[in-house]
């Protein structure tokens, strides 16, 4: 029996989360459930799963909540960073999921891996913003991180029994989002609506904004470069429309393994949940016969260049990385609300890089500040180009 | 260091496996080389690598053999299935490479497994003829055997860091052979030339028949039955023109794990010769942006019976694997004298099937036994078709 705590339950991979939870009763129990603000949902993840505590973003959410349960709901309401903290490190959890968005994955990431927990990794900035410290403290405290992204998880698998001296080259394939043909020129009049229509994957918004800008892919350079303990140079980034090979990875023979799979979280999200074991999860197999052909291209990164801030800020490294992350989630929060355009995205992240002055080798605290910092930036520049 | 024994040498396999010991002469010695009658080839492969045993098919080539080589060239000479197996069971000798063509293999193979050797399988027959007495012995021996089949290299690759009991379906792969696209009414007048000429793969005589026929793929389903353990309902085969990937394998989770790579039988026989370590061969890797699509396609079993017959044969198992494989040996020589046309291979096959009376569980010599048979049968049948 695994013990998990859930942080972001009630996003998108936390419900699937949750689905394979109730497939599987046998092998896994909700201990901690944590989200921000959607109580609605929560209380009936609550009802549900029976978790000992339950953590929302702040006081009056908690008292909103505790207000929903029925009384004798047996669960602990806490709240705020503290609250998170607990959750990540609660005693009788042996896996911590973590599937909040954007920069607030962070902090509960490191405390679960200072309380020695394994880690289930949805949430990439964690590792774009301080992924040395995170991949360090966690071979210190014997925590393993588990890559749920289907991307990361697929090179995990295809890593898998082969020895890390033997790779070669990580392949990181990219669906090319809603826009992939769309002309460069119409770029300029694209809406929210368009760019939330994913072509293969369900996500959440924020990450379906950043398929779109292929920051997403930008992001997982970063994650994977982390993750696996490789340079940038040995990540390239393909366009693979059918979302069927999730990645693939190349070793020194000539070799080259690949992982596939129809485009649904569960798949990756089991995995790593019940790793080394595979969950049967009845999925159903591609069908390579009526997909006929599975297709590659080129990233175009003068359409897309988000992609090659991002490999700038990899190679940079440093603090630049937070930047560009800080600046993105500002820049697409801000192209939601209506207030820039799809082709302001990348000035936004382009013009916080050009402002700041990179640490080198820095410490927490440094990546915090930076973090803020770029924010900070990002909003005046968002606010001169209204 | 491992020191290898090499029934074969003189073949395409043979040949490549030659090549990676003169790549990495730090890690494999060739202590036994063993051929059929192109001494020509095997005398300059004795100068070049040293062998302490030659092995060829009879004692006048064993003569001519040793008339051939420098004085004191210090190897001894044997021949004879007595040579053969001294040579797989050979003292100093830790891994055995089977590449004999046809039926030949099997002798041998089972002396190197009693005298508890690794083997590295490119003889497929092998197992097709004698699978279950073949895998059991080995697991008594504590032998490996490491598939050197560019198919089943991969469908061991794609395993590799999985549960046996997580194993969910293997996709063989199949370029569909030089006559995929001829129309089927054309079928009659394919001479033994454009038989030969495969569109992706440099292979032997008999394998370029066998996989222009998908005789191949047929002999490959059994293969991997036995050796991975697994019904051949649990085995499909996929028609993928472009021999990148070289096969697949789904799990129960959904997920399905490929091995591609360039159309190269080296890749396959270094990970046999080096496993688990992966050596490095400098070869390229497929180019994904410039093949553009993988393609897959449903095998036509009207235009291919040879496939049907397999699965018959694999089905029924028993004493009929190995009359397939025999009567199939001796109709691709008789295509190849131009003695029958192309329709009659699979027509040989099914005839001498058709007239076989199936031992269930049977021991090796009524294996040996139903071979003879299905070899005099299908003469007769070429004969009597002449």
């Amino acid at each position: 029996m695994k013990n998990l705590s859930i942080l972001g339950s009630t996003g998108s991979i936390g419900c699937n989360v949750l689905k394979i939870v109730e497939m599987f009763p046998e092998r896994f129990a909700v201990k901690a459930l944590a989200a921000k603000r959607n109580i609605s949902l929560l209380s009936g993840q609550i009802e549900r799963f029976h978790p000992e505590i339950a953590i929302v973003y702040d006081e009056s959410t908690a008292v909103d909540l505790q207000n929903m349960l029925p009384p004798g709901a047996g669960v602990e309401v806490l709240y705020g960073e503290d609250g998170y903290k607990t959750a990540a490190a609660y005693q009788s959890v042996d896996m911590v999921v973590v599937s909040f968005v954007g920069a607030s994955g962070l902090m509960p990431t490191l405390a679960a891996i200072e309380a020695g927990k394994n880690i289930a990794l949805a949430n990439k900035e964690t590792l774009v913003m301080a992924g040395e410290i995170v991949v360090k403290k966690a071979a210190v405290n014997g925590s393993k991180i588990l890559p749920i992204d289907s991307e990361h998880s697929a090179i995990f698998q295809c890593i898998s029994g082969n020895r890390h001296e033997d790779l070669d080259k990580i392949f990181l394939t990219a669906s090319g989002g809603p826009f992939l043909n769309l002309p460069r020129n119409e770029f300029g009049s694209i809406k929210p609506e368009a760019a939330l229509n994913h072509p293969t994957w369900r996500m959440g918004k924020k990450i379906s904004v950043d398929s779109a800008t292929l920051m997403n892919k930008g992001l997982e350079i970063i994650e994977a470069k982390h993750l696996f303990g490789i340079s940038q140079k040995m990540i390239e980034v393909v366009i693979h429309p059918q979302s069927v090979i999730h990645s693939m990875v190349s070793f020194k023979d000539g070799t080259v393994m690949a992982q596939l799979g129809i485009p649904d979280m569960k798949g990756a999200i089991a995995y790593a949940l019940s790793y080394p074991e595979r969950l049967g999860l009845e999925q159903s197999l591609p069908d390579f016969v009526s997909i006929g052909a599975l297709t590659f291209e080129k990233p175009d990164f003068e359409k897309f260049p988000c992609l090659a801030l991002a490999y700038q800020a990899c190679e940079t490294d440093g603090t630049l990385p937070a930047v560009l992350n800080a600046a993105n989630e500002a820049a697409v929060e801000a192209f939601l609300g209506k207030r820039i355009s799809f082709l302001k995205i990348p000035e936004v992240i382009r013009g916080t890089m050009g402002r700041h002055t990179v640490i080198a080798d820095p410490t927490l605290q440094d990546i915090l500040r930076a973090d803020r910092w770029a924010r900070e930036q990002a909003q005046s520049l968002i606010r001169n180009s209204e």
